[in-house]
Order: C-alpha cells, then structure tokens, then sequence
C-alpha cells in the first residue's frame, strides 16, 4: 500500500514520485523533451534540469502547436488561504521563465472561493483579502504586465461564471466525489468549484475567438483538477489543456509532505524579516547532518534528506556547479550543518530583499491585470 | 398517497391546495391578513380575493417591518426555457400591483443558468436569448424602471457569485438531495444552483447595507428554494425571505399540473396572434361543458374544471360581479363553453395587443435596468 497520499487537499508522507506518474498515468519529462524544450529556449532551467518539474500530459503536443505558429498560453494559480511561501514561488518562477523565453501570455487564477469552501472557519472577505495580497508575489517575480492576467474568482465571476457552467453541465456529482473525495456532508460550493478552476484552461480561446493550446504548471497534487478539464474540454470543442508537473517543496520540518501556509512555523513566508528567516531555518530546517561535529566530519551529511540542501536545490542556487561543490563537501563532512543552514539563510535573505520591494512595487500595477467584470 | 407531485422540477396530477400547505408547512392567507394588508392598499387585488395567492411563509411579520417604516422589496423571476406563456404573468400581474400599491423596489431574476444545467439540449447561449427575450414580458407590465433591477445569472454573475459562495457553503449537498431529489449521476450545476437562485433575496440589504426585508411572490413549487434560504439566511445575518405562494395556472388540457412552454400547443403565447389564440382556446382549452347542446342548457357546465373559466377568474376578468355572472350562467346553462371561450378569446387577445406592443418598447428600457457586473 502506498505510504503517502497526494490529493488537491492533502499531501502527506515521503512522496514516491515514480509510483505517481504510473498512479496518475503522467508521463516523465525524458531527455527527448528536454531537448526539444532546449530548442526553442536556448538554455533549460535549473527546474527542469533537476527534475523539479518531472512529468507531463501532451506537452509534445504543445510545441508541435508552437512550431506550426500557434503558441500556448501559460496558466496557473493559487488557493489564498494564508501568506505566500518560498514554496508557492517554485512553479511561478518557472511560469515567469516559459513567458520569457516563448514570449506568451500568462493567466493566474487566484481561488479565494475555493479557499473559503475547503476551510472551515475562513470568512470569503477574508480569502478575498488574502487574494489581493497573495498575487503581489506574482507580480513580483517580474511577469509582462502586458501579457499577464490577473483572475481573482468572486472579483472576476462576471467573466468567468458564463463559462464555468457549461463545464458544470458536463460533470457529474458521482465524479467529483471520485476525483475530490467529497461526501455528501460536504458544501455545494466544493461540488461546483472544480468548475471555476477550469475556466481559465479555455478563456484565452474564448478572448481571441480560436482554439489556444494552454499549459498548466503546478504541483502535482492539483492535477485531478485537469484531468477532468481534460475530459470535459474537447466535448465543449476546446483543445485539452497540457499539463507540467512538478515535486512538492518539503516543509522545514522534513522532505516529505508539501510547504504549508497553515503552519506558520514550518514555511518560509515571502514576507519574513531577514532575522525571521535565519531563526526558522536555524531552529527547523531538517538536518541531514550528524548528532556531533566529529561524527559529521567523519561520515559527512545526507544531502537528499537535507531540506536547506534541497530548497537551494529547488529555488534558490540556480548554478549547478555551486550545488554539485556545495552537495560535494557536504556529502564529504567538509561541509557542516550550520554552514549550509548559513547558505541558504543568505540566499534567501538577498532574494526576498529584492523581492519584498519588487512586491509593494507591485501594487501600482495589480488593477491593470485584474480582470474586473 | 399523494395523487399530486409539486417539486421545483415538476408539478403533476390535480394539486390538493390544503394538503400542500399542510405538507410544506406553509400558512393559509386568512381573512385577517386580507384586511391588514387592504389596510394599506385601500383595496385587494383579484388574485388575493380569489386566492389565486393562497398560501405564505412571514407576510405578517412583512407587514410589521413595513408599519415600523422598514419598507420590503420584491423578488421573483423566471427560468427562461422557452417564450413566456400567460401563465408565467401570473405572479407577474401581482408583483405590479404590489409595487404600485406598497411604492416599493422589485428584483427580477433570470436563471438561464438553471435552465441550462436542468433541460436536456439547451444551449447556454440559448438560454441566456430567451432570458433577454423573456424579460421583455416582465417589462411590459409597466414595472417602475427606477425601482426595478433584472438579473440574468450568467450577465449578472460579477454581482451574484460572491454572495452564492456565502450560502453555498452553509448547505451540504445531502440537503440539495432532499429538497430537489437530486442524484449523484446529476450534474455539478444542479447542486450549486439553488445558491444562485437565493441571492436576490439579500441583494438589497447589500446594497443599501441595512438588512432590509424581501417578499417573493412565486409558483407553490418554487417554495424549496427559498425554504434553504430561509434556513440558512439568518445564519448569515440576514432576515429570512417573506414568501407569498399562488396557485398554478392550469394548461390548456386541463385543470391539473401547471402550464408549461416546453409544450407549444397546451400554452397562450405572449407573443401568439390573435387567430393563434382563437385556434388554441376553440382547440385544445378543456371544457367544463356537456356533450351536447341540449345536455348544456339542461344540466349546465362546472366552471370549476373549465379552465377557459379559470383564466378568466386567475388573470383576465378582475370585475367579480363580471366573473360572478359567467359562473351563473355556465352554472345554469345559459352559456354555452364555445360562448365562454369565446369571452376568454376576446380578453386575452385585447391584453395581448397591448402587451405586445409595450413588449417592444420594453427593448428600450431592458439596458437600464439590468445589472452588468
């Protein structure tokens, strides 16, 4: 039986990756892909060359489309329940990245409704507060404004309802509660929302009057979601959305389960103080060191299970010669626990410098984006 | 066993009134509520004095707020499946009257949404053409533009879903099985639905920011809706909905069940000819007469069962001195049921000439009153 559990609502235990793309019927990014993806890109994110993003649906597809001159768009999002983390930001900087390098337009949905369904005790003002907040992040990390939209659900239902009820149409209660594991006790709102979270797979077809192919990056615990856009899309006559996958930040505590922002003490938050960031990874980050100094230097450290290892891995040393050294002389002993924890509380601490001013700069430009009616 | 099925969905068999207002829990419009409510109208109307409107849920309670200058709104609508028939005017004709009478706000909504997720082959765009269509009808009555507000769900979702949210998630999906006898092979529209349907009922008190007290005039059958909404609106700091319930307007065929567009030959038209009003009555308008002339002058005709009479007494003839006297003489056999069709040909088509022509005029007005966001 499996020993981890990944649903839209629950990522929990050490996460055999192999075992989900058979389970999910995805399929692994192999080197073919990487190199036609290099074709067009000229280089290939650190994401994509460390497996970050691992697996796929249809995105050879995708560029036989863009070689034939019918470019994709780029969709994701985020269910605002609480502060952005160092986690949310792994599949938006590689949004950011797809948008410049195939220069396309960008679509982030913001979920507060879904948020408000799923949690008990969430008031919507509040999930729609958070909103606003959360996608600051986004716009932070330097996405094309001109390119770039904006949904927030209940802001933006006067564009998106008309369409999420002829997704509706076509999904049955039997599924969703096969897809979501919900019960008849559950709310009317987590029946209908997968519907909402569809929508933005066809809006750029519906605004350009044409089928646009749309890629979907995200952690793979929301691929249910697509699936069933996957099956519904066609029959409406849309194309199916393509699908890129990628792992799930661990929280600080250890590499299994995904960063949460319910927990305040096992996230990094985007907007922690330089002395925030440095306690937390100082008091939580999982070692993969030794109990002692001595022993450490002697056997050296597990970098696999290390979570600063594995966070300067996923986000934040982009060069792959500093990680091999740094992974190296940890491996070796060379390297000690509170050196590496050192690492990455500077990395993140220059990052988040930079991005906590690009944030409120961010500001200024939001009702540009926001798409309103 | 009930002989009779009344449900948002269907009504079926000869409908027993007091059996409904037993089995709804509902409360019989007595003679005291007649007098209190003539109090502030100086008369009644016919559908009240004929008890064409029977039946209510807080009409006294209605009145209170408004003697404590806390005046109420209306609020009715209509799924637009197909052209409005003289039934549908019914609670139409009444919530004019209230508006004039009481000088009070009145909401109208369009659930093209409804239509769609419950008819089999409706299109959504469809749907939303009648909803603009079908409004004309409403608007034709002579509604105050400046205190009339028409809501199509799939125009007007900018407005709606943030609040449908709210009430989705205070109701569980067993409770939309109980109420609307939905199954887990029905679709994800289905379930969500009832929330939109319950937004106009608080949408005043949004945007006055007061609670401010709502009156729903509709069809028996419509009740469950707005006995969630009456359920689950005090949770959310809201009043609950006043509810006054009128009978069904009888198909052509007879006096059972409702009259319903989806059939075009057992319904009256708006928009029908006078000559296709004459073929409709003379053909298909059941007869409460006899067999033969002879047998008619002899034993006479029940007006009870005569559904030309039943127009004539639920929408057409509001003199009851006039009424009284077609009674008697169907009753005794001096009037023969081609002459009483003929009555009723003759009322309708004089209403439907000038119905027609402010139905056209109504175009003008329809972009005004509509709420866009």
């Amino acid at each position: 039986m499996a020993d981890f559990t990944v649903t839209p609502y629950e990522v929990k235990g050490a996460v055999d990756y192999d075992k989900l793309i058979r389970q999910f019927g995805t399929t692994a990014i192999d080197r073919a892909l990487l190199d036609r993806i290099q074709k067009h890109t000229g280089e290939l994110h650190f994401m994509l060359r460390r497996g970050v993003f691992f697996s796929h649906r249809d995105f050879n597809w995708l560029l036989d489309e863009y070689e034939k001159k019918n470019p994709f768009y780029i969709y994701t999002g985020r269910g605002p329940s609480g502060k952005v983390h160092i986690g949310h930001l792994v599949p938006w900087m590689f949004c950011k990245w797809l948008q410049d390098k195939f220069d396309v337009h960008f679509m982030f949905q913001m979920s507060d409704d879904e948020k408000f369904f799923f949690k008990e005790g969430l008031d919507i003002k509040e999930a729609t507060d958070l909103a606003y907040e959360n996608v600051l992040d986004m716009l932070a990390l330097g996405f094309d404004p001109k390119k770039t939209k904006v949904l927030i659900d209940t802001v933006s239902s006067g564009t998106m309802y008309k369409h999420a009820v002829r997704f509706a149409k076509k999904i049955t209660a039997s599924t969703v509660k096969a897809s979501f594991g919900l019960k008849d006790s559950d709310n009317i709102g987590k029946y209908f929302y997968t519907s909402m979270q569809a929508v933005p797979a066809i809006l750029e077809s519906v605004w350009q009057k044409k089928n646009v192919p749309c890629l979907i990056p995200l952690g793979f615990d929301q691929d249910p979601h697509f699936r069933l856009a996957r099956d519904v899309y066609p029959k409406l006559g849309y194309y199916k959305p393509a699908i890129i996958h990628s792992r799930f930040v661990p929280p600080l505590e250890g590499v299994s389960g995904k960063m949460s922002s319910s927990n305040k003490d096992n996230a990094i938050f985007t907007t922690d103080t330089p002395e925030e960031v440095a306690r937390k990874v100082k008091k939580y980050a999982f070692s993969g060191g030794k109990d002692t100094i001595e022993e450490h230097r002697k056997l050296g450290g597990n970098p696999d299970i290390d979570v600063s290892f594995q966070y300067l891995a996923m986000a934040f040393e982009p060069d792959d010669r500093k990680l091999a050294s740094i992974r190296d002389d940890y491996k070796s002993g060379k390297l000690l626990s509170g050196e590496l924890k050192q690492i990455l509380i500077e990395k993140i601490n220059a990052f988040l410098k930079e991005h906590q001013r690009k944030r409120e700069e961010a500001r200024k430009i939001l009702d540009s984006v926001l798409v309103k009616d």
